[in-house]
């Protein structure tokens, strides 16, 4: 090769990018903020994203913490959309769940204030949903820097907290997971609070609800919940290691996703929608 | 009301647009271009398109009219992305099912060349993936007047034609089902033939698969499929009509969509993404 000509990059797959990556492209999941969600088909592990919603993931970790969610069930799972756990009689006020020292609402958290210390990988690609989108610490998100918001976006296994028509009306008590094509029309409407980093399936593979929405008919439809714990609070962790999104390497991987190398692809998209991102996550490796 | 002032229109949410739509805005499904996926759990009802890929339809229904699916299983379920289903034994020439009359493999139909006479109802809006999309009959599509073709777009629930890295190498012996996040990327990668229109909630609720791209790892894993039938050929009908997308009240329907008036959402989208726009199947009516 002649002197000053750069070698030609050569394109890489995702499999490439990954196999290449340091320990230092990783991070470890905060016991503070991880949920295991544990049902009698096992473990769903769920991150929380205090930054963008920093009341209600402080008033869930509290409802975790007085065992809010234990015994109470999955009560709604609607095809290409969400699956929803919560209390079956959280209309009754003779039989609900008693809240102790939580809130059972707060005022809502949408959006945050987009500040300059708000980590932000923007994705090369315009999105329909919003002026710009990538990702703050692993989680997909949305700014825009006309009204000075930032929010997280629904792509498919993000938690959010269910509310009725008054946008005040949740408070963590009634939580969902997103399983199915991204409703980003969500965005912005409904407080996000985290997402799903291993086990969607054991919820996006349940049987579908009959009824309105997806809701379960009958009462022995439900799928009970045997507990909510802090991962802090569990002496058995699932101990796992999330790739960075603020690093060379995720940025090598979104190209690998905007135009795919592997064999099997004929033609490349030149693009890639936020929620076809993937955010790997891995067994983490002793250090 | 001042002479010479129009009226406000009122906004629609979808219930008020489909409430009053007209018979004339519903077609029925055609029985030559109907495939009936039974399963022990109930019947995937699929739509064909041979407009989008005129041999492997016709391959497929010659495949289905030999008998050639029944017998056969759901090979694959990945999470977030495909159900499977075909030959467990199809890399086993000996034990391999046959192929009568059909083809086992045919030329790729991953494009078509855009006509004058293409049904196409475009969205208002922009699309990551294509210069324009919308809908053509009922399916999600894109087209692109530079290059003169069009295509249909992997959309939850769009069944197409499995193939290995050659691109002629499928023919519709293996087929698969989108049961999450629109993997846009496939396409123009590889030949769509239709979409299910009723029972996705029989494969997108199976179990996943525990091995490589969600296969099942033990023969006792694959869920037995009892018979594929074209509807023409079956005298238990399930007689559905579709919305047409070529109507005005197809375009209310994009309209409700791109900026929700229910009373729950709070910041309108002012967009929808080709795959969040629903296309609505409903229990045929007697004219």
């Amino acid at each position: 090769m002649a002197p000053g000509v750069a070698a030609p990059v050569k394109p890489l797959t995702m499999a490439d990018v990954l196999a290449a990556s340091q320990p230092s492209d990783w991070r470890p999941l905060d016991p503070e903020n991880t949920l295991y969600l544990e049902l009698a088909t096992g473990r769903v592990v769920i991150e929380l994203k205090p930054a963008f919603a920093p009341h209600h993931t402080a008033n869930i970790k509290a409802l975790v913490r007085e065992g809010y969610f234990d015994g109470l069930a999955v009560l709604r799972v609607q095809d290409n959309y969400v699956v929803q756990w919560g209390d079956p009689d959280a209309d009754d006020k003779d039989k609900q769940r008693p809240v102790k020292k939580a809130q059972r609402t707060l005022t809502a958290e949408f959006t945050i204030a987009l500040t300059q210390d708000l980590p932000f990988t923007r994705l090369p690609d315009a999105d329909g949903y919003a002026p710009e989108v990538g990702f703050s610490d692993g989680f997909p998100a949305a700014r825009d820097p006309k009204t000075g918001r930032a929010w997280l976006a629904h792509c498919y296994g993000m938690v959010g907290v269910g509310r009725d028509n008054d946008p005040d009306s949740g408070g963590g008590t009634e939580l969902y997971a997103v399983i199915g094509n991204a409703p980003r029309h969500l965005d912005r409407n409904i407080t996000l609070v985290g997402r799903v980093v291993q086990g969607i399936e054991l919820l996006s593979a349940l049987p579908r609800g009959t009824g309105a929405l997806g809701f379960y008919e009958k009462p022995q439809q439900r799928v009970p919940i045997q507990s909510v714990r802090l991962a802090a609070d569990v002496s058995a962790r699932t101990n796992l290691e999330v790739l960075r999104t603020d690093t060379s390497t995720f940025t090598a991987l979104v190209a690998s996703r905007r135009n795919r190398q592997d064999n099997w692809y004929k033609v490349p998209a030149g693009y890639v929608e936020l929620c076809n991102v993937p955010l790997v996550v891995r067994p983490a490796t002793r250090r």
